[in-house]
């Protein structure tokens, strides 16, 4: 039985800040905040690494989605607690930074062994559109709009968002728009390339999973696994000998497993393949 | 009181090479040689950086507008001394290669904590479009050529540009364009990504000015700098992680910043924030 | 004479598995085994890295185009042996894993001194489309295939295309087209930048020869070597400061060249130039 994601945050009973679901071989991850916007906490951006670690582990999930209830996606940091909110406590600051709460989101994001689709259902600002991008995919409601905030509140990028950015949409618009601190619709969101697609906003989290499952529908979960993290990976490798080595450590050692022999048999019979090996058995490590 | 752009360079006493120009608080910079097309010479790029020095030493300038005088924007080395002009001096030649000058100009431009738009009135050739890579922003003439014709002279691509250029343009086109030692057309430019506006010759440097203004008004100057510098350093970095670190230390030093308490408490009371801080009293180093 | 390249697959004598004919200055270079569709062996792809060496010793080619012999471009590895296709021979297996032979024409593509064009004349599926992501241009015939098929069969993508594929396309049609084993139309691998021109099959190779020839014309033999390493060596650096020290000793040792005389002197002169220096009598280093 699949449930329909309109029925899951109407279950009045579900006061977490961070819903994990299952539809089929899909998780569904929601920011579930809604009075606030989602607006991101330390609380619920650590509930939110605990999701995606719980997902990686799960063999019997293929795909993240990652959306928001409500009308909002995230409304960014919540700083109803006014202009002390992104100072440490003078009584456990060491005088050494402690790590950004949203980079350890994103580097969560990144180090995923599987794809993860942003169903970006409304809005989202500083960290609630940062955090998004180390995901494979990102779609959003035709209604929402994009902060990139930092520089008007005194702060800046964060997320891991200076490395993630330029790379998407380009220096130049990676700049306009963070220097600029603008806040965009999501028409130049999509023209950019910030975002894949638009659409109603009640279609948004459906397309997500349906995007999820053409991602993951008759591939190997050990051979996807490894194929994420050697793309995201290779993004910042010096040249392409780095990802010459780790390609031949994963063609040595996939070439030898119980998948190969099924994914190359049934292609050749004309079938669909039944690929016994499982992630949770352990991945190779292509990056010695 | 706003000067006109159109009348500065018909100020008959000015006979500098490069001239800085004040509007409000936007910079212009203006190669101003305009009997021989603005050329390129050892002299002029290094006025041009030290006026870049000025610009971003001086707290009441927020943006910097690079434009040209006359109908050309820059038509590359002054070759007018012929084959030799390459050539370094034999009583001058160390056997170690000097450092390439136009790669001075772009290392300039890379670090420069405000941001910078090329307004490029006309054509541009050699240096005079590589150094304009590093800029955030390029709107052209749309009569303007760009010529990459290194390779039609015996050189070989500089100012840093077989860095910036296959980032911009992607690969392919960049060495489509170098390689082949292209000139291509302004509507080429355009598709290719080159710049990202066309327009009139006259309204090139009107609209570079308008830029300026957008990518400043209500932005905290000490966090533009950070960003600005932030997304430059991380179009290489090797992984986020390097983004996580210098991240960290920006979101620290400007969480507990008197710029922070400004920003947020303006936008919880729905005001223009005002902005203490000072990119001259120092900035955090974020890259240690 | 100009050979028609619609002859030559049709000597009947020819039986090699790698073709490589000369059309002027512009190589050619043929899979040719079209009763398999140009699919992937051992064999076949050291045939081909012989080939590229081949042309780049060779002063008199310029250029070199990649096309296939028949309807297909490359049907990806040849997997008629089965399921133990990918598997290290066990008398061979040193529990070290093997180059993969994908990677070494990639690598060797990488560091051609000449463009090189992939003319692509149909369909393209596994090492078949991977190992041309490091050729300067790819075109293809307006009915191919490209399949990204490696998580299908239990495998992980080679030919270093995780390092290559997200710099031509981008992280998220990366990510999608490889963790999702997809095999996409000509149309969409036009519209997300993977080739650039769809052609009917018959116009693929004659059109690939154009290009080849319009990457060439008027330039020097030498500064289009180094400007093509650069390009693509430049592309993984970490900071625009080692483009800045390869580009100095490239203008430093081109400079004072007898190329550099020649085409300034024949700029000034509105003549063609005729640049004397040699790639075969050896390249100045520009990486050290």
């Amino acid at each position: 039985m699949q449930p329909s994601p309109d029925q899951a945050p109407e279950t009045a009973a579900d006061q977490r800040e961070v819903v994990l679901e299952r539809h089929d071989d899909v998780a569904v991850i929601r920011l579930n905040s809604p009075d606030r916007l989602n607006a991101a906490t330390t609380r619920n951006l650590t509930d939110l690494v605990a999701a995606l670690d719980a997902c990686d582990a799960d063999d019997d999930i293929r795909a993240v989605v990652l959306t928001g209830t409500g009308r909002a996606f995230c409304a960014g940091a919540d700083i109803s607690g006014g202009g002390e909110t992104f100072a440490v406590d003078p009584g456990q600051d060491t005088g050494n930074p402690p790590p950004d709460t949203g980079g350890l989101v994103s580097l969560r994001i990144f180090r995923m062994t599987k794809p993860i689709i942003s169903a970006i259902n409304g809005s989202a600002a500083g960290v609630g559109v940062t955090m998004t991008l180390p995901t494979d995919v990102r779609i959003a409601a035709d209604h929402a709009k994009f902060g990139f905030v930092f520089t008007r509140r005194g702060l800046v990028p964060e997320a891991c968002s200076t490395w993630f950015l330029p790379r998407i949409v380009g220096i130049s618009t990676a700049v306009e728009w963070t220097v600029g601190g603008k806040t965009i619709l999501a028409g130049e969101a999509l023209e950019r390339g910030l975002v894949r697609e638009l659409l109603p906003a009640d279609e948004v989290l459906p397309r997500g999973i349906e995007i999820a499952r053409e991602l993951t529908r008759g591939t190997a979960p050990v051979s996807a696994a490894l194929t994420r993290q050697l793309m995201w990976r290779m993004l910042g490798a010096p040249d392409p000998e780095v990802a010459h080595r780790a390609e031949s450590i994963g063609i040595y050692t996939r070439g030898a497993s119980a998948d190969v022999r099924a994914g190359v048999s049934a292609f050749l019979a004309k079938e669909e393949p039944d690929f016994p090996d499982r992630a949770s058995d352990g991945l190779p490590d292509l990056f010695t």
